[in-house]
């Protein structure tokens, strides 16, 4: 499938409309991870970002539209979502390079360019660690053909010097993480990402840096929803949780007690 | 220095009295951090625990009033502290083998030994990290002359199948933590200590399995002191913590959401 005809999307708010985006019924759809992972990257105006698989364009576009004037590039190795991405660049006025390409192969153009930002949300599922999933679509975004070290690779090849990664990711795959980042990043910090108070963090967002020499640093969580861990009480935001995805609010969590 | 004049130390209450420890006055002092170690350990009536670099015995012993009729061994380098640790054993009228060794180089009865429980409290810091101690006996146990990965090493040789290590160790070292972990033990988790609601981890305690094969997972941390990150009231713990460093209760961090 090389294309989405109109009927097969659907249009979806984010950041309570500040970002429109047309993402396929029944293939990939993003939630909240790529929103959060837009809200921490501390980009500037005019910098540059690289978003790795970019699917649709919801991190970055989320991204965009909180920092002005981004050059932005997306890879995506699906034909269908880079040009759903471009499409959705279009609609939310802003320029966004979409390249359609695998990251193990990325075209000369880019292995010459490099970026302040790279931002990434890998397929969170290991290869026969799940059912296969029917959409081919949906396979490839969740399947994670591409190992999570190649990811981590591209990315340290792609920043400039002192530039930042962040990547989100599920919490259990934090030693392949570090492993990945040892010989190629530094100032490694984790942001867990935990559903209520008290619970195990489900998630995490990476931020690493190239050339960065400061020790490894653990945040304290975010939490996701209000209440404690004996109330099953739905699905109500943190305060902090609810202005980054409602409001655009950028995430503070990696800077919440800087030394 | 091979032995401590009783002039030259102090003698200090744990857990609320149930333990009664004598610390030199200059050298390494036992803090809360051995034990929240010894409060960690799932240990049960009648099993084996191993502890690496016992000092004066503060983990261990501390373990062996919560749970009873272990059969305990510490290793420790310093005779001084060797000797401290078995006077100590004797004044809490527990059994604890107390042998002097490298954990480079085990005598030959303990590599033949395994145990159900490792725990270590190593040193925190790395070599050219700080400046120098002044006093040799807390120069040894601060400084690392044996590198992490050797102590996790040694303890995953020494547990039993399905054996547990409990380490205690500075947040920023879990990149290392993990490295070592990752050909020797399974089932990894991480308990972040973090000093109140909203800081980052300064400790951590991990918990490995021999021959685990569970996912990680990186649990909500233990906050240690009451208030929030803007209060500087001093040093009135958690009630959990509290019960834990005042009554010898057992620390649930690990068990707080299993599923």
């Amino acid at each position: 499938m090389s294309t989405f005809s109109d009927s097969e999307l659907t249009c979806n708010d984010f950041l309570g409309g500040r970002v429109r985006l047309w993402q396929p019924r029944a293939g990939y759809r993003a939630g909240v991870d790529p929103v959060l992972l837009a809200a921490s990257v501390p980009a500037s105006e005019g910098q540059s970002v690289l978003e790795l698989g970019c699917g649709a364009g919801a991190a970055v576009l989320c991204l965009m539209a909180r920092v002005a004037q981004l050059r932005a590039t997306g890879i995506e190795l699906q034909p269908a979502y880079a040009e759903l991405a471009r499409r959705n660049a279009a609609q939310n006025h802003v320029s966004l390079s979409v390249i359609e390409a695998n990251l193990s192969a990325l075209p000369e153009e880019l292995r010459h360019a490099q970026f302040d930002h790279v931002i990434a949300n890998p397929p969170y599922y290991r290869p026969g660690a799940h059912s296969p999933a029917t959409d081919q679509g949906r396979r490839v975004a969740l399947g994670e053909d591409t190992p999570l070290v190649e990811w981590i690779d591209v990315a340290a090849r792609r920043l400039t010097p002192r530039g930042y990664l962040h990547m989100i990711q599920k919490a259990d795959r934090l030693p392949d993480m570090l492993s990945a980042c040892a010989t190629r990043l530094g100032s490694v910090e984790i942001l867990p990402l935990s559903p209520r108070v008290g619970r195990s963090a489900e998630l995490m967002i990476l931020r690493a840096r190239k050339g960065g020499r400061a020790a490894f640093r653990l945040h304290a969580p975010l939490v996701m929803h209000e209440g404690d861990r004996h109330l099953c009480d739905g699905e109500s935001y943190c305060a902090d949780v609810s202005a980054i995805l409602r409001d655009g609010a950028a995430l503070t969590g990696f800077a919440s007690d800087r030394r």
